[in-house]
């Protein structure tokens, strides 16, 4: 590999890995900023999120994975907003050291989802770091005006609906910890590689809505609060994968309050329910009513089939 | 300092630091993503920088100036682009272990300056982190259509200005690291405190333009390549500041090649050397020719006053 003259070793590297992953507006990443024209009439959505080695990927989880994972927790935002996605902005924070495989394919990973999810890089930087790998992702998204689901706006009455399977991501994680078993490996690539719910046309439908990353109790108790409403989960109407349910009830309580599910929790009027269920059946995305919302001290509580409160043992993952 | 029942540490964190700093459309950072409503019939402007302790900031670095930093940089690119900034994403990992202290000398930085640009928080994320701490901030503005000033579109026969002195920033890191004194501390403010060079209308005078970030040469260099043009820098012409004309000649070819000027290197058709004279006196910002473009395989030539070519040592700053 040769470095062109007068041109450090950031810029190839930045030009093998990165440079096929520009889209329109990125000039190339050759200039100091990108060019974005929003679609006229409507409402940008942005969101980011960090990514560290130790902390949200493990450090030899494959690269591309770790790079598609990057790029599909922003989209889930973009997709709990009920908001299309235009266009993204990457920084990558790596030791010196790092070997030129590792941004080879953490750069593979995106490209596939680039094609995948039809969003293209707009720019980026690229920094060394004494420390773990560090990411960052800023993604850009729209709506029509008014229209992005927010997580205040859930009424009392509302019901409370979840895509998908809860706990998927959590038991992944356990099974890369080494402390759960999981002979299908459907847990595991739960956990590495998110399915952002982009597709469900969910404006107009959900009065609120929000993605599951830090665990369903502790989300939806964050869309209680925004929307000021007491929320119930039934805890036997929860979805959980197959997989979930051969690891038995002891690892229930990490389905419901360990992150990295990425599916959407949505509070839906009852009148129009219907209307997602139609939607999501013709996406081909399973949807399933798990509680409600009603007024009281904002908070979520956990009931089983005769009506028992459920202790909940941890509401979730902070960093601090 | 108390946490509300069932918020964990993270949040309270970010509403302590991080929610003053929140403006329209950041939904009290309590969303998944912000909201932005475009200027009709702008385009937008994107640009991201991470900066991480140890390689962009000295760990003992006051945290407000580390956040004012970390804004400034990037309102530079948007300075150096013609554009007019509007808000701003930003991403903090931090080891647990970082006191409460840092994050709100941190914020101060920003709210200051945040009051001085004119722009405003729009969303973030906060992670812990097993390494340094790692910053992220993505700045959004607007042009008129077609007006964003970029490195391609120099001209042969352009000339090369530069507004401010170049160096300071890199003489102020030699103070910072104990190989320089300068008993005025100009020099080390100048690489703690950027100037945003915002304010210069630069959209139709400057044919291209960039800021200096990386050294004037190496940067130069970008906008050669950027406009397949050849360019030559009068070394005499170089502004220098006070305080860098008196640490000596032996420090000049820092001054030439070191990073963290933040100054904004432009190409100006000489037709319109007199408008951006003119603009430049009105908000008060000197601006000097430093030498010109012509044809030529991309690259940069000092030349002292004799005409002689000028052998630079060292062509900037790269992270691999």
């Amino acid at each position: 590999m040769t470095t062109p003259p007068n041109l450090p070793a950031e810029f190839a590297l930045i030009a093998r890995h990165f440079l096929p992953l520009a889209g329109p507006g990125a000039l190339n990443l050759g200039d100091d900023a990108a060019l974005l024209t929003p679609p006229p009439g409507r409402e940008m959505v942005l969101s980011v999120d960090a990514m560290v080695a130790g902390v949200h990927f493990l450090p030899d989880d494959p690269p591309d994975l770790v790079g598609r994972k990057l790029l599909r927790v922003n989209l889930s935002d973009l997709a709990a907003k009920g908001a299309t996605p235009l266009g993204y902005l990457m920084t990558v924070s790596a030791p010196r050291a790092t070997p030129d495989a590792w941004f080879a394919g953490f750069a593979a990973g995106l490209a596939a989802d680039q094609a995948a999810f039809a969003v293209a890089l707009l720019g980026g930087d690229t920094t060394s770091t004494p420390g773990p790998i560090s990411l960052s992702l800023t993604i850009i998204g729209h709506v029509a005006p008014g229209q992005m689901v927010r997580r205040a706006g859930a009424r009392a009455g509302d019901s409370l609906w979840v895509t998908g399977t809860i706990g998927d991501g959590a038991l992944g994680l356990a099974v890369a910890q080494g402390k759960l078993t999981d002979a299908t490996g459907y847990l595991l690539d739960r956990y590495r590689l998110p399915r952002p719910r982009l597709g469900l046309p969910i404006a107009g439908i959900a009065s609120a809505g929000m993605d599951v990353s830090d665990g369903l109790v502790q989300d939806l108790g964050h869309l209680c609060r925004a929307s000021g409403l007491a929320a119930e989960i039934e805890v036997a109407l929860v979805p959980l994968s197959d997989a979930a349910r051969v690891a038995g009830p002891d690892w229930l309580p990490t389905c419901l309050t360990g992150g990295d599910d990425y599916e959407l929790l949505l509070a839906v009027p009852p009148a129009r329910e219907p209307a997602l269920q139609q939607v999501a059946r013709q996406v081909g995305l399973p949807v399933t009513r798990i509680g409600g919302f009603g007024h009281g001290a904002p908070g979520v509580t956990v009931r089983d089939p005769s009506g028992h409160t459920v202790v909940v043992p941890r509401a979730g993952w902070s960093h601090f």
